[in-house]
């Protein structure tokens, strides 16, 4: 049965298992302190025109999450974040555990906007018996598969400057999103406005893999002195240089992003035709269908998919994610099962 | 040059990287939650002769020591710890971070005895204005080299029951622990003298890997909520579980460390027989022998590797570090080099 | 000017300064473990019909709350609480600080209910990638000056008992709580209904001072080591027993919290007959009038009070709050103040 | 019978109880912003000759102690203490708590000296896998009762200042430092000599209560943030401005001080008379006498004080300490048991 549930199934895409292999027997430091993580750092920062950039790697996307948020703030200092924010439901409180409150405001699309931000400062006085807001954490895609476009990200980051606020934007799925239909993001621009942003590797062909890019701007001395404190610095960081630069040379990072999104727009206008609607717009590598409780159990004869929950009067909301290693004829077939229902 | 700097200096032994590339294709539940990692635990269950243990794969050691200090205590329990041991000195603090204390304690070779634990304990009343010690902390290998007897782990972990303590053994370096010289240690008698320990990949021909045992006797309950918080549970957890077992499946994990062992006595005794002294006594993967300062820097223009600080009177202590891929090559040609000096 | 700016603008009822003054030069031991706290203890067990229940005394709420949270809570879970609770929003992330979530659902009033409470739990799946809520935090009266009634609390805790959460009532204000109009609670019924719960000295006629009371039901073993290391442990704790003895001995304690009430609600129906609404429904020692904005100004040439915020079309809430101290010639002046504009 | 337990067994010098009484009904702001806190702090910065300094006052001392080090480090500093500092010994981990190491390096007279902390900053080479050292706690008087001199401070702070520590200084007994013979610093010497340090109210005439004064060097911002979000920041914080404002307007802070270490070298002065050592050379109000483990038992029944551990062969070492409240007549009778034992 094929399966739908996330875009962290399969392994490596081969080049970077090629990769790994060809080099294997290759000694060098540890901790990230080797060549391949300097010729990777290098590579990110010519791509993102970012030559004062710091670039760190790390194995995931909790860990990228919970280092940059301590490393950036002070004890009282919080996160602003849309309620769906993967920080602010699905990392097991990650942040708080760093001392760190999160801040949440609901949000219809995922997405943060100057006036979402601005009722959380709103909501804070200032004063020393609040936290005070001080990042903006954001996602691209979000958890619900929406995109930045580029006026929204500067309008949020213009906003965020004034406020004296950093802006955060985690890229795990940072290849759907620069590859969505609707955005008009480069890795220039992702350098250019936010203070840090992530490279995810693991849901887009790495084995593992976040390259977290830290701006000039930003409080960032002794970075790796909190990775190694967390528990986040890999002995073999070789590992981590060699897979991005296999990914990001040659535009192989966006090339196969592009596929997963395309397979998923497949299913998503294959859906649509036969009549159902979505729980969100996306247009990104993860959908999300509603579809009668019937309609949803035969369906889990046929592949494998996360519920989203219910939707309301005997609907369900499930997820469908696709990825680099997504054959078309899943899709087709996934549809054709669907017809047939 | 070739490298003695650690044992994590290459990629995975090639039956590792073979497993690996085999079922790259693969989809499996992320997390941990696949049938990889469920054949690994039953793997190292039956190795163990431990039924009942809990086994959780984490990327790196010093995820491994924060995850269980923290999951096991509360917050106003310490840890006992050799001044030496890894958590007291090369974790940046990893164990404080989670809001514990290690009181250390000065030993000469590394190790813990009752006597060595005892002295801590009477340096603590049990008020409550004072840490309570909960956790003995040892390596095997320890940060020395040494190893643990049957005997002397015996000892201390009748005592740790006595005094209500657990005894956690980190075994970052375990392979080369149980195939060294002088230890009479078995996975089962780990299981059954431990309340947790670690067998370590990363070291031992992983690309990267721990994985920890955790008896039944111990507060283990929710410990992958501990590792999503603290950001080490891996979205592709079949990585682990698939390595491990390729490692110890056939027994690959004691030969390949039998080998570093190997290689590392025959640089011992011929450093011995050359009339060097060494800092501790070690049979294991890591020599520390003593140098001339002057030998010193001709050795780092012949190959790579770690100085442990100055040895008094113009001398220096270093640190030559063997794994499953040093070939006897190096070790004979470092012995040709150093004879020649 | 008078300030109602609060209820901890004086210094103590004078028969607690009595009692400090006539015990001024007694000799005891510190940090609590002195006759006067095991006297205050007694009383307290005895009043609450709780004869296992144990107590502590610390300085203040903050205090109390993240000292109750942190030791019941393990890393990973969180506590459920009111947008408007004061551990949610004016304790500076006092909660966070110590690792734990708070969960926050919003109250109309101030206070919890089951459905509350059930519609957070609905938002998390007892999956490890999520906090775990297990611990509901309610106060009373509420931050909006509400209070809770015998059944709704019977209900709140029936439903924590059936989930598995601990029920923790912030009784800052529970003098006021007591004795308000609409309250039929007791304290053998809080004894008998929560797991913990706290009896506010500070805002009730003491210079400082809470009183923890812990059910046997809870896991309270080592309170005192936690005390200690947040720094809460008071040297003189002498202090501490004895101003609960001098408030609670002889029924002092709800005679001024009683009194406080009985100004606020002169003052609420003044104002209310004056054709002026409020943003709750207080009955106890804290109201909320809503007032045009020409009116707050003149006020403010009155006497002294906090700002709740705008509410609406050029109307300002503000807060007044009464205390043990507050004369009755001093709400009556404020209504004749008011009905002068 | 009379108690040399501990310098805080009674409550607070008339002068501090008048003034409580006096200002008792005084309306006053909460938490430390009221006219109270801002004439002591006032009093503070001219008396230390300090006018730059911000000066926060909290209830206790290990509240102060968490603090400060919490404000001034970063998550993966450490602080470098003797071993038998408070902050590393009777804190129950309050500074792990924050997260922070204590580097604790064994001094025989409880001082540290720039050797001594030089012997800390050579076991961490900097690098990202240890804590990076940046706080040096000293406390005067020390734990064993020895005090500083300017010549030892002067050394100290410029040691600091020249590897870029900061030099944090105790003062839970700074009254008995300042006057105890030996001593030749001054309040105007401390500002100067360090980056803060604590003047102790609780042990010397307060009912409670330490001034944190921080120079103008130091991160201090946002300090009230830190003191809320841990609960150190008093509710009717005038209470604390006004008691140090007793203490130390007229000098009536050190009057007392003086008191107490002369009642203390009386004892002293008689013991050695008997023929009995001491187990450190203390001129300051704590002082620590070894007797027969006989003559222990028989004093027990004359007077308490506090066994500080056996001294070998039969004796113990006991401490007893002495208060501004305590009569010179205590000791005769304690001099005139003990002779006729």
């Amino acid at each position: 049965m094929y399966s739908f549930r996330n875009d962290y199934s399969e392994g490596a895409h081969p080049a970077v298992l090629k990769a790994l292999t060809d080099t294997n027997s290759e000694q060098t430091c540890g901790y990230g302190l080797d060549p391949r993580c300097a010729e990777a750092s290098d590579l990110i920062r010519r791509q993102c025109a970012a030559p004062d950039a710091d670039v760190h790697f790390v194995v995931g996307g909790t860990q990228a999450n919970l280092l940059v948020i301590h490393a950036l703030l002070r004890s009282f200092e919080s996160v602003v974040a849309a309620d769906t924010a993967h920080v602010n439901t699905h990392e097991t409180g990650a942040i708080e555990a760093t001392g760190h409150k999160v801040c949440s405001v609901p949000s219809p699309d995922g997405k943060l906007t100057p006036a979402l931000v601005r009722a959380v400062l709103d909501r804070h006085d200032g004063s020393e018996h609040m936290v005070h807001p001080k990042l903006v954490y954001i996602s691209d895609t979000t958890e619900v598969g929406t995109v930045y476009t580029k006026a929204e990200l500067s309008a949020l980051y213009d906003f965020c400057r004034k406020q004296n606020l950093y802006l955060f934007l985690d890229g795990a799925r940072l290849g759907s999103a620069l590859t969505a239909e609707g955005s008009d993001l480069t890795l220039p621009d992702l350098a250019e406005l936010t203070d840090v942003f992530t490279i995810g590797g693991t849901k887009n062909g790495a084995l593992f893999g976040e390259a977290i890019v830290l701006s000039a701007g930003c409080g960032r001395a002794n970075f790796r002195a909190y990775m190694k404190q967390r528990g986040a610095m890999l002995a073999k960081g070789r590992l981590l240089g060699l897979q991005f630069s296999a990914l990001l040379d040659g535009g192989l990072y966006l090339d196969i992003a592009r596929h997963a999104n395309e397979i998923a727009q497949l299913l998503r206008e294959g859906i649509a035709e036969l009549g159902y609607s979505f729980a969100s717009d996306s247009h990104s590598n993860q959908i999300f269908p509603i579809f009668p409780d019937a309609v949803v159990k035969k369906l889990e004869r046929c592949c494998e998919f996360e519920s989203n929950g219910p939707a309301g009067d005997g609907f369900t909301c499930i997820r469908l994610v696709t990825s680099w290693a997504t054959p078309r004829s899943a899709a087709e077939q996934f549809l054709k099962d669907l017809a047939a229902m």
